[in-house]
């Protein structure tokens, strides 16, 4: 159910901190939206690829909640997060908000990871199931998206949010739209 | 399916804006978490409508999200935010954790607004709906919560966002679990 | 939240039943689907008002899980089921999956009568929140779906599962695929 | 994504439906509820073996809508059903509420079988996402639900239905609650 893991937690946590300060310092365009012109021809892996490269923008809305895309393969998308107190609800703990920011970009990124060129998609929804509280004591958490389905004119894909320890927080699922994009 | 509104929405966002400076210009005590003895004795209604009164400090998922809790009656809350650049996905629109957010909070708040003090809650799942992108080209957009069961042990709730237009851009539907909050 | 109802609830089900014998005394065709030529060029809401009618058969699934369309106009559709032994669960109650089945009725109905011919839909998930049980005890109950939104490719809608006494058994959201029928 | 699977299709369907005579054989008490004392001092995983053994009367959902519990672990239930005729819904494919009926089915009983005697559960909501059209031409399917989370007031699952070549048909996610049982 949750992931074993051998390491301990505190040097997965270092590891995870490391991979991402790896890939942050390749981010020198700055936070943005890519131009068409930026991503045209691409599939929806080349483009994923090109963020991680930090031959695109950041996103704004990962630069704002703090979290970023590590890695991608065809259907697999992982994002890494920093729950900050700037993320906590008036409970004490982060906002259910936040983990859905974060795993839905992971359910997003996965079936994006699977489209050719010329196609696209929009989220129609997602459900995020809440199981355990997140507070700052935990610096880091993962979140992994998985394609289920792949359709022709949707796609459905499923997340899991955990901590270096393997503990799960969250978990998701979403349906999302698939379409042509118009010609660039 | 939604709401009429025989003002331009122009002047309605111009009133949502006046509403919520209003609010703000209340907001003396800063951002943070309520401590317990704050609130001890309070029922959800009561918490709600200090927060509202400026009497608790803004929570901070509110401040970095910019979306804040404007007005709130037994069962029904209504949030108000402003999206922003920052909220950008990497499609070039809100992010679906924005709305999540919003929501998510409309949801809970809705939830919290019918417990008697002594009961807690947590939201275990929630829903999104998303049926329109938003840019900032909208400068200010609600959310409504309604508590629609409210059982011993678990409640539900829905809630609708939608901008000065009464146009429908997402909508949501959440399971809180409610129990007992150990004395304080 | 829950509908007001001034009559009692015996009378309440007793006209329940009686609406529902009325429709039933019109279906002369039995069980079946409809062949596409029996609704070549009609609209979503004339294969709907057709079925009430009683000139279209009566779907295989309604008979199963005795349940039935009992009303549509636009964006919106009324069932009304019956609660049987037949359809409880190892727990002794009515199985989620017999709510799940009347309140997807409801909504797909809901979306369907808002189509234009030459329109159809798919449902691509719904969810259903189980918020009271229910058993034989309740001789008849309704569920009525609604559309919260109709895209170009897309639609939303609710439902809500409620008994003579204006109780809440369930409620429910949707989201449908609406794409073009191939020609007849 | 979906199960790889060596053995044809055909064979698959016909050891399947091999199994589930073999279970099917031994339900020598026919259709019902289980009464308490029946159950009393079982486990989940106790109750759901006594069912598959033909020790307890099969639910009545089960028989109404021909799907079967057929393998129990701790965590994980595996259901089988058949798609019939009397499952169809007005397009012509088995009903979105059939595979809700079979998928909640598999999610309870995964919860069911983490519970020490003295523990119940109930269904607070499931979501269902519907990813492929299925009929009678598909003799027989399962579903496997696996518990995710597990904690001590609430429970998560997921499941997901599959045919005999190891296509997807619709996945699912639930949430339950989790209480004591009052003393038998």
């Amino acid at each position: 159910m949750e992931k074993a893991n051998t390491m301990n937690p505190q040097d997965t946590a270092a590891q995870w901190l490391a991979e991402e300060d790896a890939i942050l310092s390749r981010h020198t365009l700055g936070t943005g939206i890519a131009r068409r012109e930026d991503v045209a021809g691409m599939s929806g892996i080349e483009m994923l690829a090109a963020m991680i490269a930090g031959k695109l923008p950041r996103p704004p809305m990962s630069v704002t909640l703090d979290f970023l895309l590590i890695r991608i393969e065809p259907g697999i998308a992982l994002f890494q997060g920093r729950p900050h107190l700037k993320h906590y609800n008036p409970l004490g703990s982060v906002h259910g908000g936040w983990f859905a920011t974060v795993l839905d970009s992971a359910m997003g990124c996965a079936v994006q990871s699977t489209l050719p060129a010329g196609k696209g998609y929009t989220t129609m929804e997602f459900k995020v199931n809440l199981v355990r509280a997140l507070t700052e004591a935990i610096p880091v958490v993962r979140a992994e998206g998985k394609i289920v389905h792949s359709g022709r004119s949707s796609a459905t894909a499923e997340a899991r949010l955990f901590g270096p320890d393997g503990k799960l927080y969250a978990h998701a699922s979403t349906t999302c739209l698939v379409f042509d994009r118009p010609a660039e």
